[in-house]
């Protein structure tokens, strides 16, 4: 296991916070003004066994406030956190192979482009540069719920990441099987391209892509989403610790002169992903 | 068992929409102008399988376009919906068992208080006017993130369902054992009362009302939190079909001139449930 992350969970994500002093004064403030304070994750030490967790949390919250993350974006999130928490928050050896065979698949592509969301966005943005390089892959802005402003907003996130070129939705292209927002795409970017990465995807749009032929890599915490059991290739574990691993994997590979290994049976590895989050304790 | 919502779940929440038309068309657009459309619930047929849970998301989200629901408010919500999804998304044995309890203990009272949040306030706002006359129990507006602009438009949008008068935080009154804005109470309501039905609540301020003696009832779709823990008794169910059952519980307690059941003991039911979101096919 090269990582393990989990900490001590005793409780749901982000429920508990940091510690309290039993206080009962009575404050003077001024009449009418009630204070009003919440905790941010500014307030909670690293040593915090939420830290993580509320560190994303703040995070997806600010992508919505900088224009990336749509508000349906929050609500993804918040079922990604459910599922990490089943999982126990921690890259699974299932998720370690399928981040292996996601390396190969996109190494052997001859046009593999990256899929770039509101949420990706506002959590893993400098990875997604750096897979980008490490791929020779055009990034491509591709949101589910329609907002231009929020398509430039993403490229500009990327851009301050260190993104040269980001290919953007055009009406020059459409993919086929899909009828919402995200069939249009750049001619250079996704319609073209064999292999295509796409973390937290929508399982319409994975579909689609599947159907025209194309290689669709995937981050979902959910095994039994529509996307994870579409997908040639589902990562079952948080976007924020697989890109990590997933660039390694690629430097690994580049070392190893690109060995090639067996088939990956995706569905195999979707059920151990179903059976951890259904056991008890994980 | 009175209720089973339960659909053909095929799929993860949401990610399955309207039937769709592969197409293929290439539509004259004006230069530069890209047409973006996202399905919204107005678009989904009712008989959709995940019409529910979209109709909830539109609600949770017009919540924040109203000022009601916070941005946390809807990662919460996406947490619940994972772990709904996990439960069948229908009310189990434990939950209608637990509602039983909950109007035993909330008739039984003497000053029974309903603390209303901005989830809750966005989804079952009715639901919760008719609870506080069924038990001529105050609402008082209680948020964990602070914003007394929010607290006012939480209750406008109680009054707008048919409210009297409610009961807002303030610096007169303070919970012990508690140190978030949270602690900011009424002094009529949240602070004098012997029992509290808070839905949807933190683990902090359960357990702070617990340490005080107080009676809590709440409702938690994660068996595991701090809150459903703490709680004298939680409803393990979503609160929009959780609602309905406790007010029906509690005219059949009225017309049962009010018997009196054995002591419920909560954690055995919150082994059932996570027993049920571990197994296999809930």
């Amino acid at each position: 296991m090269r990582t393990d992350r989990r900490n001590c969970l005793h409780d749901h994500a982000g429920q508990r916070r940091v510690q309290r002093r039993p206080v009962h004064r009575r404050q003077n403030y001024p009449a009418g003004k009630t204070p009003h304070r919440a905790a941010s994750v500014s307030d909670v030490p690293k040593s915090h066994p939420r830290y993580e967790s509320l560190r994303l949390r703040e995070a997806i919250v600010a992508g919505v406030k900088r224009g990336v993350t749509s508000e349906h974006g929050l609500i993804a999130h918040g079922r990604g956190e459910a599922y990490d928490y089943l999982l126990g928050e921690k890259t699974h050896d299932f998720a370690l192979a399928a981040i292996d065979a996601a390396a190969q698949l996109l190494t052997s592509a001859s046009h593999p482009v990256i899929s770039v969301n509101g949420n990706v966005a506002a959590l893993v943005a400098a990875d997604l540069v750096r897979l980008s390089e490490a791929l020779g892959a055009p990034l491509e802005v591709n949101i589910f719920h329609a907002s231009k402003q929020r398509e430039q907003a993403i490229r500009s996130c990327l851009q301050k990441h260190g993104a040269g070129e980001v290919l953007m939705p055009s009406t020059d292209a459409e993919l086929d099987f899909i009828d919402s927002n995200r069939k249009y795409v750049h001619p250079e970017g996704i319609y073209k391209a064999d292999a295509i990465f796409v973390p937290l995807e929508d399982g319409d749009r994975c579909q689609a892509l599947r159907q025209m032929g194309k290689a669709v890599v995937t981050v979902d915490l959910n095994p039994m989403s529509r996307t994870s059991r579409a997908a040639s290739i589902t990562i079952v574990d948080n976007v924020v610790r697989a890109l990590p691993l997933l660039l390694e994997s690629l430097r690994g590979l580049a070392a190893d002169n690109g060995r090639h290994s067996a088939e990956f049976d995706n569905l195999a590895h979707l059920a151990a992903a179903e059976r951890e989050i259904r056991s008890q304790g994980s």
